[in-house]
């Protein structure tokens, strides 16, 4: 009986082992693929993309058999570590040996070896498999795993629990027509729109919990910020005394982000030419009043009464920017109309809701707020809106049942990278993105 | 204008604040949800339901207002810490005052305050975001929690980085009519079976690759250990010098889950009673050679020469525990037929594959191989089967530009939490589990 007790020890080294320990002048292994192949005065140089950075490698004797080699190979190769500033990490390898893994059976179809890939969006789109092997588009994603990661481990500290809830659901949590529906087992079923439901109901088992997973929208909206599947990242937390708690957690949750990609992430942050945002604190506005601003400010005139259109949101951005230094506002006590049944209304105006949207740098990132736990304030409200409380059964059993005064929030995992890296468009910061046009790849 | 910097200080106590520092004979306030309500010889005794576990609290002055109370109200109670040895942290709460922040609508309708929840599956799972509240229930996902949490932080540790891939798909990744079908703004689309081509497309990217998230299979099965969607722990990792490698890290990655669960969640371990596993090596044997020993050792006829009934896979588990004292086995070299197209053959003998599936307790808990990586071989494969390469132009895409040699695997999250709890419905592990019956809640 052959037994397995866990990882061999490796024979092959990564950059970070050559950085950490005084490898220089060693012989060492490492893999990667060609991602470019020069002939310089004699000499051959042969760039190894790996997965922490490329790695100059430059042919060093008769032995190391370099011809025929081309970008896209997958290659182990073998050589002497040697100090050379000008090269990438400071070091380069003079190669010994080669070993060719694999070879492609086409040539690349873009320069991805170029440091920027100079190429519509549509061609990197219609190419991703490929254009993301481009060291600056591959580190948006780095960045992007550290926000997640930061917002996971920050929860963590304060005691949420993370959980895993059905994105197949018979019901329609946010409302509208904006739902994929399918048939199930002769059921009709749906995409979810956000883990609302679910949630609020483990609020009521664990206090505070959070997800990070898919959500669906069919919206047939084709703009720079909007995708019909994204990654939400939930909250939602009980026994808050307002509204404001989650805000708090939010701010703390970003600064913790930041933080974290400050000391972890830093090569992709050089890479992208990234400065981090200062958020010591976050300027907190209601809705009537920075609507009013800026219409004064800007001599706009106001059309939708009830909801900041995209052109608000930017110039509310660029007020907050240039007369607080903050990328950030949150505007809070949006109207009732256009928020969802679940909301909370503000007590002392049940015309506005205890709820809240974050704008960073022009763009709506979260929206968040307190929900209602009262049952009978919720079948009210929701008969108000004409809809029936018995379609909300199993939705309403937390309220039957006693649930303690809670919120949460959404983040928009790709809206949030975009702002950070200042892209123009959310699919570039999307992995395979999918909109009214795209489902592949 | 107002500003946020972040949490304020709290000024409520959790279990664990009381625990680290001296908090006896102070007065604390504390939130928590009315578990249960006990009048004994004159006392009131509350047992207060907090995220961390319960807390018993006294009614100790004729100020605290303790009449009226009852199960499934929250409250903010303040009172005196005083030591109890016989109370569940070895503290108690001699009350003050009590505030009730909120109240429900109908007395519960499920014991959640017993130890034991004795209740069918059925009735559990009809009243889910109830049932859940009892403490054991819901330990169980604090169990999950931990297993997708180890799994993260291990891989991190070797290189791994995280990505967020569709769910909405065009194609049929794993092949056959389980595949839950519906309409994208014209197209016909398809919910993902599993990450398997995009994990392989972003090992092109970052060599190592994890994913944790839903996964959608339309089968229709309706037994124990069968969910329609289901949270899938997926890697996929580049320059392998064989699929050995893959059986590697997952041993090593249950060390590390096995290891976290015993220093953080030593609570739930012991609510459930759950002793962990020893790995310290597990024994690895090819599907041939099992199915002939277990054939010959239980007198069993072989009826299915290509796969591994259910039954049969439970005679194994029998028999590792037995001769080696082993929960786990991994059996290897699956036959050709009944893996997927991008399944890798031996190059010794082609009828068998390059894969393994990992049985824990007697259940496939995980299944994973090397992938073909060379353009040809996989364009080959695919014409053998009847399969045309064009309908696959994107996924082949990475094999056209070239691949390194790779492979991985993906573990059914609720499967294996199941089986380290000794459950026997793998819908007992499911927060919300969908299957040919079930939709809501």
């Amino acid at each position: 009986m052959e037994f397995l007790s866990g990882i061999k020890k490796r024979k092959v080294s990564e950059v970070s082992d050559i950085l950490k320990s005084n490898y220089y002048e060693q012989v060492i292994v490492m893999n990667g693929a060609v991602h470019k192949v020069a002939d310089m005065s004699g000499f051959t140089f042969i760039t190894l993309r790996t997965r922490e950075g490329l790695v100059q490698c430059v042919k060093a004797s008769d032995t190391a058999p370099c011809e025929g080699l081309k970008e896209g190979m997958t290659l182990k190769v073998k050589g002497t570590v040697k100090q050379e500033q000008r090269a990438p990490f400071g070091f380069e390898i003079h190669l010994l040996d080669v070993e060719v893994l694999s070879r492609p059976a086409a040539t690349m179809p873009l320069p991805i070896h170029k440091w920027k890939l100079d190429t519509s969006l549509e061609t990197k789109l219609e190419l991703r498999p490929i254009a993301l092997r481009n060291i600056r588009e591959r580190s948006k994603f780095k960045i992007q795993e550290g926000i997640v990661r930061g917002f996971r481990d920050f929860l963590f500290t304060q005691g949420f629990t993370e959980i895993h809830t059905p994105k197949i659901v018979a019901g329609n949590a946010e409302g509208g027509a904006n739902v994929f529906k399918f048939e199930y087992f002769g059921k009709k079923a749906f995409l979810a729109q956000s883990p609302q439901f679910y949630k609020q109901m483990m609020v009521g088992v664990f206090d505070r919990v959070f997800e990070t997973a898919p959500v669906f929208r069919a919206e047939k909206h084709n703009t720079t910020r909007h995708i019909n599947e994204y990654t939400s990242l939930d909250l939602e937390m009980g026994y808050i005394d307002s509204f404001e708690d989650i805000m708090a957690i939010e701010t703390e949750m970003l600064k913790y982000v930041f933080e974290l990609l400050n000391t972890q992430y830093q090569a992709e942050l050089k890479r992208l030419n990234i400065q981090l945002p200062k958020i010591e604190s976050i300027p907190v506005i209601r809705f009537e009043e920075v609507k009013q601003l800026v219409a004064e400010k800007y001599k706009r005139k106001m059309k939708t009464p009830n909801d900041l259109e995209p052109e608000e949101e930017a110039l509310i951005g660029e007020y907050f920017k240039e007369e607080y230094g903050s990328d950030f506002v949150f505007v809070t006590h949006y109207p009732s109309k256009k928020r969802p049944f679940y909301a909370m209304d503000d007590p002392k105006n049940p015309e506005y809701t205890l709820s809240f949207d974050l704008l960073y740098k022009g763009l709506e990132i979260t929206t968040g707020g307190q929900r209602i736990h009262s049952y009978e304030e919720q079948c009210n409200k929701l008969i108000e809106r004409g809809m029936s409380p018995s379609d909300f059964e199993n939705y309403l059993m937390i309220h039957k049942y006693g649930m303690p005064p809670h919120g949460g929030l959404g983040i928009g995992l790709e809206r949030l990278t975009m702002k950070f890296l200042d892209e123009q468009n959310v699919r570039e910061t999307t992995l395979f993105p999918r909109d009214l046009g795209r489902l592949e790849p």
